[in-house]
């Protein structure tokens, strides 16, 4: 079955306080999505790779993979992401006109997800429909039901909920027909929603998604030790 | 009314792949603990701290604090911690003799927590009982109930803990009467399950609880950027 995979940036820069959106930036000299692309490449040469890109940076993009060699002459399919997370996913999705294949999804900026952790979840995604990577719950977490009310949830019974997220794609189109909704806050929550029971894989801590400032150096740390 | 500060470390430093306690290792030149003491002496000179640390590390830091004016000057309460953070917290409160007072409990591997954040749960808890601090989730989180069947929470709805969790004395040390249970992972859950209501104030991204080597790389990141 062929196999498909997603990724996702939307990233404008705002929250880094720099100017250069955040899948731009570089982190042991090379940007974060083009790690990004590694793994995935690492993983399967013969993966067909969606690149969902907000419309005015498919131009930067194009000059900035020249210079990675890798990224640059495996064939990418790059498309304009939308408004928001969801309408980005349903653009790529409709680049695929297969309905019998596997496909990841995965935030552009998560540069350290393992090719282990990839290929389980295109595994799980294969036998069950679906497969969401997660970790463990470090902090304790509190379910608040309004102003005055909270509780406290047990702990041992949360997941962190990572990316990749793996489905079928014939789930996975049939999950985006839905409209959107303010509680589709990953894949996992849009394919839920439709009806299709969700299977975990697990994750790891490393596969930290870069938003902060101090994410980057935590990056940088990652690299050093890896 | 009188204020204390419990501050407790139990690290003892296998996670971090060293042999020296997480909170003795050094960020910008000074123990992660020092950077903790420091903020809440920030806050008041008059705060009663009572620090709990293993009980074989407590010659330790005699020897450590010498280096540290202010954590040398002021006077500390030293106690040895328990088997478990629930019975350090315990220890520390034992040593507390009033009852009318307030108590921030701390984690002294949490040095960045502003000194704003802890006024305001002193202030809170006066007025409350109750006050911890917690900020809004940024992953999704999916509630797990079975090795087949999970499903997404409501984002909006879910707060991750930090410490300070401040308290009137009287009202953690009625909760502290309560026999340990393995739900409690935090203080608010023992002051939950004594029948409390929990107020929560705002924390800040930055009071990080250190575990793990790239903690460490993050803390240089943040004390550089303040």
């Amino acid at each position: 079955m062929k196999q498909y995979a997603i990724l996702v940036a939307g990233g404008s820069g705002s929250r880094m306080g720099v100017a250069l959106p955040k899948q731009f930036l570089s982190v042991a000299g090379k940007p974060i999505l083009v790690h990004t692309l590694e793994r995935f490449l690492a993983y399967s040469a013969d993966l067909q790779v969606i690149l969902c890109l907000p419309a005015d940076q498919l131009a930067y993009w194009q000059e900035l993979k020249q210079a990675y060699p890798l990224t640059f002459t495996h064939p990418i399919i790059e498309t304009p992401g939308g408004a928001s997370r969801f309408q980005s996913v349903r653009n790529g999705l409709q680049r695929i006109e297969d309905n019998e294949g596997i496909v990841a999804v995965h935030d552009g900026v998560r540069p350290f997800v393992p090719v282990e952790v990839i290929a389980e979840s295109f595994r799980t995604a294969a036998q069950q429909g679906t497969a969401v990577v997660s970790v463990p719950a470090k902090d304790s977490i509190r379910l608040v039901h309004s102003e005055t009310e909270n509780q406290a949830l047990d702990r041992s019974q949360l997941r962190l909920v990572q990316t990749p997220q793996t489905f079928q794609v014939a789930l996975l189109k049939k999950a985006f027909e839905q409209s959107e909704s303010p509680l589709f806050t990953d894949d996992a929550s849009v394919a839920e929603a439709a009806g299709f029971p969700i299977f975990l894989v697990e994750g790891s801590y490393e596969n930290i998604k870069i938003t902060t400032p101090e994410d980057l150096w935590m990056a940088e740390a990652i690299l050093q030790r890896s």
